[in-house]
């Protein structure tokens, strides 16, 4: 349409995992989590003065990244605050790899990162993942513009070692590195604190997993402080108050909470290590999550026969589409109650 | 730095107007509503189920999109629904006229669409406003690949008749109208109904002014169903979830709440009214607002002496050091206690 920019016209957007409006399916396809976020954080909203919200937020999220920042160990200087980790992530693409060659990503990952490429003329070397679905860091130690890895990864589950990434930092000094750490309170082994090392180091975090908050919009970039004011002049250049006031309290009275997050963690961690030995009894591969859903294979039935029959029993999980990946299902962890009807649902599919 | 993109490295962000963390300041600088947001609205909190925080929000708005066409008499699928409005004009910037050139903007208006024009390569042509300050309609009918006019206009505060911008679009068929208004509820004339008409008019709406809601981050486009289906793809390849959940609940209870939103507003008139005449009287020009602030210049003494000595006074008001309005101040219409203190600082300020 010629109304439209070239951009508007051709671009390809990202879709999200379906958001039925009913609620009467079981829901293991967004990856939320299944238990409410931290009580004190809820109840700090009774506290909140809402006739403050005649007057715009802090625009720098001043109060939420200093208690951050201490629990993260680092300076509230090197942190970002956006509207979840896709905006965070977006603002990064801007700031760091727009128009630019040569940005390595691995082949699957987040369905996202090929979206912003396209939105800000990335040119993308995608770097294929290993048969067993995972990534080797040696073939990311070539001539390159920037690196994105989500580690742990979506949505093959995998975690890869910290001191694999620290040698793909020493050996990579002239671009900026993305590590998306979305799902890494799960099991992962965070990098955070080598942002004080590597100064091209980019750690990208969000609430809405770990924290049970995908409703609230907040994601965090952690790295070297050039590198955060160089984002925030991007993002100061598109919308000055991306985090609404409410948002902001919320967020860092959940943070704070840290006794419901280790709770919260541990029990999906919990559920995840029994699904995973159910799964195999069944003759499912399951490769070994760090996050808070499961890539699962069966060798007999298709993934696309097991999401339908799933499907239309109520229970939505994640199939794609996609070459390398479409022999797999990612399973998001519910509650123990939802899982145990995941289960013995699953198993009468593959017994048929 | 060699880590930024060119785009990084080179712009000039947006600077909103101070926001200072005591509350020490009657601040007349940002046109924040002096008033609370709809008590209905904030009851309406006490009701939300918080765990469901643990969701995605409704990446579409259904709620609220629903409520606000009926209100506005338009259908749901011709609203657009972005974090505040600068969210929805950056996503406007992309959606029409990113990369294009020759597109027409006033030479005096929001500060942000130029730095929006240069984070997205848009060519902008600026049309000088009159002497008087008031854009003339007919400026605007020349060769374009789009127009982007505030109505009412800041900082000017003036209002263009409906007539005029019809005008404007019975000539104008071939490229994007964006009619921003943003202030329109103190007393402009809308052009809402007539996206029937023309397909290519894009209006642009916030909460934050009318509805005393800057903290909560919402803003609309309004217009053809093909225009906002364009801004939802560049919406769902940038951040698929930008109006959190309670942002959604409290928005939709706040426009169902007329009776309150009307009284806010004629408050706001009142106010205007009485202080536009104290004004006149220690013989300031002040222009005839249609907004919530006025844009005021007197002729003895400098915008930049009162702006500072306002300051000085703990009264915010905000100055542009720009020509042709650095001779002015705009200042936003606070409480009527508010307005007595300025009037009586400014009258000692003027006869010194």
């Amino acid at each position: 349409m010629s109304f439209f920019s070239q951009k508007a016209n051709n671009i390809l957007p990202y879709i999200p995992g379906e958001q039925p409006k009913d609620n009467e399916y079981i829901k293991l396809n967004t990856n939320e989590n299944p238990y409410s976020p931290s009580m004190r954080a809820i109840e700090k909203i009774k506290s909140i003065n809402f006739s403050r919200l005649r007057l715009y937020p802090d625009p720098d999220c001043t109060e939420l990244r200093n208690t951050y920042s201490k629990i993260l160990g680092v300076k509230s200087e090197n942190i970002f605050v956006g509207n979840g980790s896709d905006e965070v992530l977006a603002t990064a693409f801007q700031t760091f790899f727009m128009e630019k060659e040569n940005v390595l990503m691995p082949d699957i990952s987040y369905s996202f990162y090929p979206v912003y490429s396209d939105l800000y003329n990335v040119n993308v070397k995608k770097i294929p993942i290993k048969e067993d679905f995972t990534i080797d860091i040696k073939d990311y130690m070539i001539e390159n513009n920037g690196i994105i890895i989500a580690n742990p990864n979506a949505p093959t589950s995998l975690s890869i070692p910290r001191q694999d990434l620290e040698l793909l930092l020493e050996n990579n000094n002239n671009s900026v590195v993305l590590i998306d750490e979305a799902y890494v309170d799960f099991g992962g082994e965070t990098v955070v604190k080598l942002i004080e090392k590597y100064k091209n180091l980019l750690v990208v975090r969000t609430l809405s997993k770990s924290y049970s908050l995908a409703g609230l919009r907040v994601g965090f970039a952690i790295g070297d402080k050039e590198l955060i004011d160089g984002m925030n002049k991007i993002k100061n250049s598109f919308n000055s108050y991306p985090i609404d006031m409410i948002a902001q309290i919320i967020a860092e009275e959940a943070i704070k909470d840290i006794d419901y997050f280790e709770q919260n963690i541990n029990k999906v961690i919990k559920t995840r290590h029994w699904v995973t030995e159910k799964l195999k009894l069944l003759g499912f591969d399951v490769l070994e999550s760090k996050t808070n859903f499961l890539f699962i294979i069966h060798h007999q039935k298709s993934a696309k026969e097991i999401f339908d029959k799933l499907k239309s029993n109520k229970i939505l999980v994640r199939y794609f589409n996609k070459e390398k990946i479409n022999n797999g299902l990612r399973v998001t962890i519910g509650t123990d109650e939802e899982m145990k009807i995941f289960v013995e649902c699953v198993k009468k599919i593959v017994k048929e």
